[in-house]
């Protein structure tokens, strides 16, 4: 019987023992451009080891993922931190877990506001990208060099997240 | 009597005397978690002037602008590439101009495609970031770091970008 992790809505607070939640909220660090655009400054904590190694901006394009979903693994990135930004004004499922000696401890299901991007902290377990529609483009940035920057953890028991899957009572 | 500058499409060609097209035309560089993600990697060339700087994730919020539109000032960042991803589907117009010994030369206007973000080269010369849609919502990936990162020029006779303003024929 697999466990159901409820999704819970993504704040600063929250998520704060994993990454960093990317939005307008709050104020704007200065006001540019005469007066017609906010900057928001410096929102994410950049990470990314090694001399041999740079910060880069990729662009991801995932299929789409439809709720309950089921979660049979998570990943880390040791060497760097890894943001993503959605090209979109849709909400996405953000899946993260703390470390429990060296594999992830039960998982915690965020779903963001448009408008809100995460930047996941180096070596943070986290789910694959999971958008819940089409196009499912973002930018994303992250550590651009060699190294085994991946990590994965598969369960034996997968859980799944989001709204329980309604049975059928048979008639 | 102002000069209108025509809008072009933007293509990689075009643009390359100015900075980086980050889209998802042409082949992934990898498939990624289990087939359901394409990865379009690196695609910017960031640049990051001084020791005491670093590059950093912002999000800027715009007011839309309309075409025709007019083109008082052009800018440049002498210590940094400014890499712009809209947060929304929406195509964005995107100004560049040549240096000509310190000042821009005739500017250059192009429309992006919706899912399609630029990366300016460090002191290339640009409008500031005029959305046609609102939001204007955009992830920005530039320098964050002390020094004068910002040099504006004042045209003595602005451009009009875009379509011709139709003049209305007196009775």
């Amino acid at each position: 019987m697999m466990q159901t992790i409820q999704i819970q809505p993504l704040t600063p607070d929250a998520f704060k023992p994993f990454g960093d939640v990317l939005d307008i909220a709050g104020e704007p660090t200065v006001i540019i451009n005469q007066g017609l655009c906010q900057r928001f400054s410096d929102l994410a904590t950049l990470d990314c080891v090694g001399d041999d190694a740079k910060t880069g901006i990729s662009l991801f394009n995932s299929d789409k993922r439809t709720l309950p979903y089921q979660l049979d693994m998570m990943e880390r990135h040791p060497l760097g931190s890894q943001a993503f930004l959605p090209m979109t004004e849709n909400a996405f499922l953000v899946i993260v877990a703390p470390d429990d000696g060296g594999k992830p401890s039960i998982p915690q299901a965020f779903l963001t506001q448009p408008g809100q991007g995460v930047n996941y902290h180096r070596n943070i377990w986290h789910g694959v990208l999971t958008p819940l529609s089409e196009p499912g483009l973002f930018a994303v940035i992250d550590r651009i060099g060699p190294g085994n920057n991946l990590e994965e953890f598969w369960f034996d028991m997968p859980y799944l997240i989001g709204p329980s899957r309604v049975t059928a009572i048979p008639l």
